[in-house]
């Protein structure tokens, strides 16, 4: 069994990652830390959890968290990092939720977080922990930076395309939109239900901070740099992304059957990545609680703009699901131990 | 491995038993029927089901049914009765989710579906599939009842004072509320989003249907005569059931610390009841997806009322897990079998 | 016209007087105080208000306030009753949106509130603020104390029969529900969209602040002490109360229509009491946005229980809608003057 | 006053007419016809009319209606075409919310509605009657073919860069999404709050019969040949649209300052709409329930896309109110008569 600890646990990729972990085949659940809650059952909290786990969560101490195999961070940003100097050659697997080392180039990071690194010195040698594009580094990993939900439905819908050289990628669009959890388990205004249900807004339309990270993502599956316009979105629901994308085809001839063609070729042996149909239209209810990417083309007539609709669980695909799926690549299981629950729906 | 059919997949408790079936570590899923889709694959229809499972709509022939080992029928009220001639000594075993069978009154029956019962034989030998009132029957029935989704919570939530004799059976109250996937997968004018989101009413005030299986009940618990006033109502969401209980102490001095331990043991040894600690206040969303059933207990300063909260998922203890669980206990397999999913929170 | 100041413009009592004051033909906003947004254009905060007011939220400041002919406050308790002194012989009409003065027994507000009343010396010459049975004293009043959202929809749900003695008033049930507005602007958990929506729960369960308010205008309509047991739910939209009513027939054999026929001679000269036909199924919807309150009557078979459903705009008839009727009243304007906009439905 | 008549409001255009006429300073409503309804009180079927109308459903016969001074078509696609010539010479004003008179281009119009143009000899003189537009020929049109509500939304968002030929028309994108209530109030699965709550997605991306319309209209616009990429998705909520649009700036030195400034003049003297400071970002709450259009400009970073986002409320702004509009000034009332209501938010 691995020993498994949580940083962080009470927001909603920590509870996510719970509510994953304790049903997980392989992990033994050992700490969950939240400073605020010390003392206190994690079912009394969550009481989803209630059969599930007795565990209390407890303070953030380093020494009862060197001695787990693996550690998620499930903090927000600034955390991991002020933290990683405590599990310097202990040993431990670190999986970052946060945005913390998902950025290479340090200044772009300090630029959109507003504040120095603290730990640059492992910035180089973390592993975006997207498997579809990185499974085998992910393998040998130490220190996972696990991507963010938007970039995760926005790198795996362009993904085929971008590494095949099929679009024009000076003017790629990415209009997302999220369900409110992905504003985080946090007392603020603007994410009360009267504020936001019945309702629906563009944010972050001037740029956002996961702008940068979409960008270098796709300039690698690209091996070129690439500019694109990311529009999030708030929508009246709990759970769930739905990323719509345009891309316009270099070759207008190209006929869509030869996308779809790619498209599955190159998510084959993909366990989470489901590329549904020609024609079809995903909604994010047919991903709810579960770590799939569901992906779907189109294209209008007389016009040669690829569109690509991807949807994700912003908790799990989009977070916990996703560093559980790293998890169990770093340690040799089968990649969906654990993420097999079948979507809720309705 | 168990091979099952399902009557009537394409309505929520039939695409819930989906759900549920297709990760049950000992049922083969062999027969699903629906008449208005046949061929279609299941998966076309519910893309939740995308991978776990190949299988497509068929005619409900009774050929096919009656190699099956168990038959679950999610049909509106009405058809399995009139299919159950079809199965006799054929050693299937039936589980039904609709009302045909619930009440063992016939008449009364009649008078609330306002049409002939058209297989009476069966009525009696019909077992009312409550593992925590039934267990024992349930093991050796062929053919079972499935409770209504208001009936199991309004029923485990009184079971302990009613089978103890402590409160008052002239004068119980039961406020329920119910998510819209109680209407059923029908398109109706008043289950539309735009009709009952952001709203919230009372219906079937004057009388409702469920009203006789509860009275049914819970005056077999209370092996008397008893008297209840059910009124249900809509609330704007997709699953759960809340029913907030009322009922007048006879003996007012009775602490409610006592009540509290007369609950827990009586459902000390149910897998699937889970008695709150006193003060708690159970939501919806705690049980959701889950076949758990959430009580907890109440009482006023200065009041002889115990007031009782119960919440189940309407879908899963109120419909499809409850039939899972009685198919586990008819086939010696264990009750929580394929029912241990973690609910989904938020 | 009128001059009117709004002291806590910033809540959403606030922000709904804002809406229906700027369109009241016979008032003039002059004052709207924010400690916390001092300077402010209230449509920079409120967007649905550019085009109809220029104003900006001020310092609460005495002189600014006195000038008016009207105060209205929505505030959190405890902060009326600490500025009481400031408007002291200055001819200010008050009205107090809070719980300051609602309940004529200091030493109960005082056990419930948990601190010391401020101003003890204004509660008995406060006016209970519901027009249904205060409307001659509220003509002539000084300091309005309104009613909270449950108690009006409960008080005006049960008025008739308790004026009349028709029904046992030991043992009423009030089974209440509110959408998440009620729980106030400001920032909690609780109130998050991923926290409440796709979900209920009752609340409060075993003690609410409103219950003596409830019983205490309850047990005035009956001229005799009167016990109720109140529980509230949290329902997930965004305004609304149902209030589900139980009250048991002295005389079980009164016809329904008869109680109907008394309900609808009391309330026919209302002008924001409905009295719909017997049967409906009053939905909150009916009336958002609108001071409204639509009540239905019902029976079961074979009961002897009234159960009476009551449904409201919480921020409305429930909160700032009254507080206008009110000042309607006080001022000898036409009683709905700026209160007759339909409810939005859908 | 005017008299007025409405064919086919059952439906949710049709209801938010009779929520706008009832209150309406200038108008009759004399005739409100539903084949299916013929008898019953408008107000028994939505009760927010309760107390301000007692008008009953009718059949729909030509003696009524053509004795109105204005007739609205609420009714799908293919009714008015149907029914005009019933009101050939009799000078009655008619109002099509439909979308039967909208394209200019019969040949278009029966390919997308696959069926024949039952009225082509009207379609030359019909008025599409977006105010912002075509003030001058609403104000003398005899029949008024309303706008589409994303139409609406997108038209208004683009307007001004299009007038000016500041952007690349070939490759304009929208990307809509709308609230529920848009798919009309009809009986189908896939407007039921359990399979679009708590949900989102895109629907006919790969061709929606708006689209021509769209097209049509930024082409006059333009004075050329316009192509637009128009993706329509569905957000789980009653009312709203909000479009997100992407434009190229010919000249990207060109300040966003400037076309602030554009669109500020530009609609300066329109009543409804609302353009927002720089930075804005508008809900679609923010127009609930009011014919409002409000509009924020964006661009992000080294990136020479506009981005314009708009809002309307589809029931109002995008069918009845502007119907309304359309109303007023083709009698020469005042154009915001009626249609004052400030937004309800929360």
């Amino acid at each position: 069994m691995i020993k498994a600890g949580i940083v962080g646990a009470t927001g909603y990729t920590g509870s996510e990652l719970l509510r994953i972990l304790v049903q997980h085949p392989h992990v033994d659940l050992a700490v969950v830390t939240s400073r605020s809650e010390n003392g206190m059952a994690v079912a009394e909290m969550f009481p989803n959890l209630r059969s599930y786990t007795d565990i209390c969560f407890s303070e953030p101490e380093a020494s009862a968290l060197t001695d787990c195999d693996v550690v998620f961070f499930a903090t927000p940003h600034g955390v991991a990092q002020s933290m990683m100097a405590e599990f310097a050659g202990k040993g431990v697997k670190i999986i970052d939720l946060s945005a913390d080392f998902r950025l290479q180039d340090r200044e772009v990071w300090e630029l959109w977080y507003q504040r120095t690194h603290a730990c640059p010195e492992l910035i180089e040698s973390a592993v975006y922990g997207l498997p579809e594009v990185n499974r085998e580094r992910i393998t040998s990993a130490d220190l996972i930076a696990c991507p963010g939900c938007y970039p995760t439905a926005i790198q795996l819908g362009l993904l085929p395309v971008l590494e095949q050289g099929l679009v024009d990628t000076s003017r790629l669009i990415a209009d997302a939109k999220s369900g409110v959890s992905g504003a985080g388990r946090a007392a603020n205004i603007g994410a009360l239900l009267p504020e936001c249900a019945d309702s629906f807004k563009a944010y972050g339309v001037s740029g956002h901070r996961h702008s940068p990270e979409i960008t270098q993502g796709l300039s690698l599956m690209a091996q070129k740099s690439v500019s694109i316009t990311f529009v999030p979105h708030l929508v009246p629901m709990i759970r769930g992304i739905e990323a719509t994308l345009y891309a316009e085809l270099l070759d207008p001839s190209t006929p869509l059957e030869d996308i779809q063609t790619l498209y599955e070729a190159r998510f084959r042996d993909e366990p989470f990545v489901d590329v549904m149909p020609l024609g079809s239209l995903p909604d994010t209810r047919s991903v709810k609680g579960s770590n799939y990417c569901r992906i779907a083309l189109h294209r209008q007539p007389e016009s040669n703009t690829l569109i690509v609709v991807s949807v994700i669980d912003n908790l799990v695909k989009g977070a916990s699901g996703q560093a559980v799926q790293n998890m169990n690549l770093m340690f040799g299981l089968d990649e969906a131990a654990g993420l097999l629950q079948v979507p809720l729906m309705p």
